[in-house]
This record gives C-alpha cells, structure tokens and sequence, in this order.
C-alpha cells in the first residue's frame, strides 16, 4: 500500500529558544508522511525580525507552490500580529492549549515573556543543574570515586554500553548527579564491585547491551581490536551481567533505547525525582 | 493587585518518555498564575499500568478536592481510553494539533508508536550525536587542542563563565562539536589566541560575563580566594574582552542567559545547523 506523501516546508518560529515549538512540532509531523524542508528561527524579538520571516515564509511559499507549515510561540503582541499575517498554516503551539485550561479553570492567563531571561539564574534549581553537571563529569568514566555520598545514582558497565551519554543527560536535563564506572577487560578476572562503591550499592544500576551492538560500536572506535572482537564483548558482558544478578544490581539492556529513554527509565527504576529546571 | 492563586495537581503521562508533554505542560502552565504539584509518568504502556495512574489522579482528586491537569500523550488506544476516563481537566498535546493539521494538510495521520524505540539508533543523526558527545568531553577545557579540524566551534573565555554547560549541551541537544578553552591567571600577562587554535579562528567565539556575577560564582566555589576577588574578575574579564575585541572575535554576555539561550544564541551567530536527532 502506497500512502501520497506531500512536501511541505516547516518553520519553529518563537521569541524565546523556539525549543518548545521544536519539540512539539517534531513529534505532531511524526504522526504524518509528510516530506519537510525544516527551518529554526528563535529570538524573533522586533517587527523587523518579524517582517523577515515573514519575507521568508513568503519565499517558501512561492518556491513550493504550497503553503508552509508554521509552528509558533510568541509573546510580543506586535512580533506575533506580523508573523500571523504570513501565508502559512499557522499553529500557536501554546495558545492552542492556553485558552482551553483558561476556560476550564477560569483563571486569567498573566504572560511571562518565555524568554530565559525570566529565568533566574540563582534560582536554586539552575545552580544545582549546572553543579550536577559538574559533579558528573568529574565522575565520569570512573575518574573519581571520592564523593560518592553526594552521588544520586551510579551507573556500572562495559566500555561503551551508553553510560557516559546517560550520565550527562541525566545531569543536564534533570540536574542528577550521576557517576558512571566501567568495568575494563583488567576487571574481568575477578569481577567484583569496586570497594569505594560498596558502601553505596543501593545507588547502583547497571547498564548492558547486546554482543553485537557492542561488537558494532567499539569496532567503529578501534577497528579489529581484540578490544572488539565478538569474542571479548561476550565474554565482558556475560560476566558483567552475571556479577549484576549475584549482587542484586538492577540492570537494563540499552541496545534499542535512546539516551532520553535509558535516562527516563532509570529515573522510575531508582525513584529518582526529576529536578525541574 | 493580588491575583487569585489556584492549587492544581498536574500529571505528565505518556507511552513514551513524556519528554514532550513535560516540555509543553511547562510552558503552557508558565502562563497562569497557578500553584501546582507536579508529577511524571513515562512509559504508561499497558492498561495496568493505566489503570494505576488513573486511581493517582482520583486520588489527587479527593486529597486536594478539586480536578487534576492531566497533560498526555498516548498513542497505545487501550491505554489513551482508560486515561481518558479519568476525573481531570485532559489534555491531549499532540491531538490539539494533529486534528488541526489534518484537516488542513487533508491528510491522514499514519501515527507510530512514539517510543523512541521507534529510533534508528544505527541512523546517522544518532551516531553523530553520540560521537558529538565523546569529541566535546575530550575537548572540555582545554584538555586536548588536537583535530580542531573536526570542531563545528570553539567556545573561549575566563573560568566560570559557562563553557562546559554551553558545549555540553550542543554536543547533546544539536549533535554540534564543541570545544572549550579557558584562560586563566597565568595567560593574561600576554593574553593572545593559543596558537593551536589560530587556523581555526573563524569558528571561535568568546563567552564573558558580568564581573560581580563571576565573583559570586567562583566565591561559591573557593571562598575568599584571589581566583574569586573582584579584582581579579574584573581584570581577567576586562583583559578577555579587550582581546575579543582586538581579534574581531564575537563574543556574548552569558550573566543573564540560560544555557539553552546561549546555545541556541551560539547556533544563531555561528550559522550553524541544528542536527536534528
């Protein structure tokens, strides 16, 4: 079966980062066969700004011969009835839910300009984001041990089964101290937890993958390593895993998840709360 | 003027990581003036599952007696139909634009299971990604100058004034490779470009900031050092500035930005583009 597939271009237009209108956006043309040309432009903040994405939208248009597709947040009444006289489909990605919750709940909207600028940086949850990303890249890749009290989370592996990306998502977007330790082919005579971790084994998760994927992945890195070689990668893992099941560490297999899905699911699995930022 | 605060219970829940609801419930939330509770449910994929989060929102419910926020995005029918019987104020993120967009595109919705399980990991935007993340925390720093070749950016500036958050997060948000050099005391007799990065000028881009915020930053970290005094903020930064200037570097005043600001500000002057993931 054959599904028409249209092209469109597509436009995240905001006068903030126009990260919200990205994400949601992407995940509303996911639900369709579209083919999109796709184009990003935050901090639309003057009419003359404004005038030009217009101009822009116009020039898809003509370009295309079909309507762009434009995904919106703006605050500035005057950047906002500009860019709203554009020839596009025009969707207001917040207003589209504001005005039902003002109806349901009766309470007037007071707009924030989204800009950041509104945030405050000496809040204390963007400290302790930025002080959570630090802390995590000082116990990256078992650099450090020291400090473990302070660690949220402790993620043990092989080399190259996702525990540095993970690590640093968690501290980013959920402001996670997390410290990651990886078991190298030295550790696999006799695979213990290390002593300095011990103590703080209820914060321990592990994470494996598949031989082959392993295999895949540190051949890219170091082609025909014995570093590698199928063989090794079973081996690693295999005795991995095994040492996770005698010691009752919690693991999951990250060969089919994306960082963001790994980060959310060891979120629920340890009962972690993310820090809103 | 005092504005009627409300108290809602608000739930993010979804079959997926919740990442998009959690990212649009914020902003729409930020436009009321509401006091709220808020709590997470990724991965909601079987009708237990459901059946659990609809008794928390019924439960909330009676607790705070009045109705819950429920921010969703579902796409398993069972799952979305027990959710929907639930006694909350339902918000459907991605269906208030998906009818719309259907209607006008007269197309139909070819939805795919949202789970980024759905994700290529083997594609090329994930790898890049990945490999973004390794080339950026080989460079943090300082620590390497080699195959500056490969940098799509080089982040220059004093210690403290946001580098490693800012390159941090393009590595993982827009799969860009960047490297960060910082200056320090020893530098400023003869501040000048490292001669490493000379042939890579055109991709440099300074980072500074208020000198009273950069003491109240380095002072958290080393009370009452000569590293945290005023002086030496003021002089290291007027130094930096100076040489920004002299080199026709652009440069950019983090003090009142996020780290998304500054990156998606980065994105903009440095015309580079998003990777999408």
């Amino acid at each position: 079966m054959q599904r028409k597939t249209q092209f469109r271009d597509v436009f995240y237009v905001s006068d903030g980062t126009a990260i919200t209108s990205e994400t949601l956006g992407h995940a509303v043309l996911g639900q369709f066969p579209l083919e999109t040309k796709q184009m990003t432009l935050p901090f639309v903040e003057t009419i003359e700004r404004a005038e030009h994405v217009k101009n822009l939208i116009k020039q898809a248009h003509e370009a295309s011969d079909s309507q762009p597709i434009v995904f919106y947040s703006v605050v500035i009444p005057e950047v906002k009835a500009v860019l709203e006289q554009s020839s596009a489909l025009l969707y207001d990605v917040l207003n589209v839910l504001v005005e039902p919750l003002r109806q349901d709940l009766n309470l007037e909207p007071a707009p924030k300009l989204q800009r950041s600028h509104s945030i405050n940086k000496d809040a204390a949850s963007y400290m302790d984001r930025i002080a959570a990303i630090e802390y995590t890249l000082a116990h990256d890749d078992g650099i450090s041990l020291n400090n473990l009290d302070q660690a949220d989370i402790i993620l043990l592996g092989v080399s190259r089964c996702g525990k540095t990306p993970t690590s640093l998502y968690l501290a980013m977007q959920f402001g996670i101290r997390a410290v990651n330790y990886p078991f190298i082919a030295e550790d696999m005579k006799r695979l213990k937890l290390p002593q300095a971790i011990e103590p703080y084994r209820y914060k321990t998760f592990g994470l494996t993958i598949d031989p082959e994927r392993l295999h895949t992945i540190r051949h890219e890195r170091m082609a025909d390593s014995e570093y590698a070689s199928q063989l090794q990668c079973e081996t690693e893992l295999g005795k991995v895993e095994s040492m996770f099941r005698r010691e009752a560490i919690p693991y999951l297999n990250t060969s089919s998840l994306s960082v963001e899905e790994i980060s959310t699911r060891l979120l629920e699995l340890s009962g972690l709360k993310r820090r809103m930022c």
